[in-house]
């Protein structure tokens, strides 16, 4: 590709869960550190008055070596069909970015701290939006079967740990 | 900020509007042309499938110069409350990244027609990503009054132009 430009990381993913598996995110919770060398104090003012967040970050984890942008069945799963990679949402991707809504719980100067945001601890975060409903899909919404069947864990809460189990 | 890296640009919305402006986004149609040198012709295979994209894009039109990451009411309105820079989506942040749901009307190869996508002719994309319900906003959405009041317009159909007009 030709054109590039560079990004900066505006903060970092603290807490929540260090794997970034398929499921059970539901009940997650971590904080968004925004950097304080960049944002003044004030840069969140307001932002409590939001319910949840949109978050740009970056599938740091994710190595770039053999990235195939072809089709191919979501999770390699050959019950599904193939999908061409912009068809998924996986961190399989040029850019390895991720735009995830979640719930913001409490604004602290500039620590957000959020509940279901599938970033595992250390994401590089690159944006931070208050979600404005009107912004959502318009009109009526469908999705391909695949996609519905695939997430229907993706938000049950996490199994308790071996040790927490009777 | 001491952390940053490299974006790719992987493809660009061509026609529709010229004028980033504030409102009358409805009904706005566009092409985003995804680069044919990087993509296979199959990278959007089954992308058909969901009425809604999700579109990652560059504020390109938006000077740096000057940038304010404090707070202050939005279109500068005295009559909103002043919110920092994070609980804004407009242009004015530090990545210029934005981040839009639009209607997919077809997928022609690596043209994907769409509408109501609130960027200009030119701008570059980052990533398209197909709309899941499931990632949509989680429990009780709420949001601040201001940006309520502020997006009654967004979506209005764009007002004849005045040749146009009777």
């Amino acid at each position: 590709m030709s054109e590039s430009f560079p990004v900066e990381v505006i903060g970092h993913v603290l807490g929540g869960r260090t794997e970034p598996t398929d499921d059970n995110w539901g009940g997650t919770r971590c904080v968004i550190r925004i950097d304080p060398d960049t944002f003044p104090a004030d840069a969140t003012l307001g932002l409590g008055d939001f319910s949840h967040l949109e978050v740009v970050w970056h599938f740091h984890l994710q190595d770039l070596d053999g990235l195939f942008l072809g089709a191919r069945s979501a999770r390699d799963n050959p019950a599904w069909p193939r999908a061409g990679s912009l068809a998924h949402r996986n961190m399989k991707r040029v850019n390895r970015i991720g735009v995830s809504r979640c719930r913001l719980l409490k604004v602290d100067g500039l620590d957000l701290h959020v509940e279901d945001l599938d970033a595992v601890h250390g994401s590089p975060v690159l944006d931070v939006k208050p979600w404005f409903p009107e912004f959502g899909p318009r009109g009526p919404v469908h999705q391909a079967p695949w996609s519905q069947e695939m997430l229907r864990e993706y938000f049950a809460p996490a199994a308790p740990a071996p040790h927490e189990r009777h």
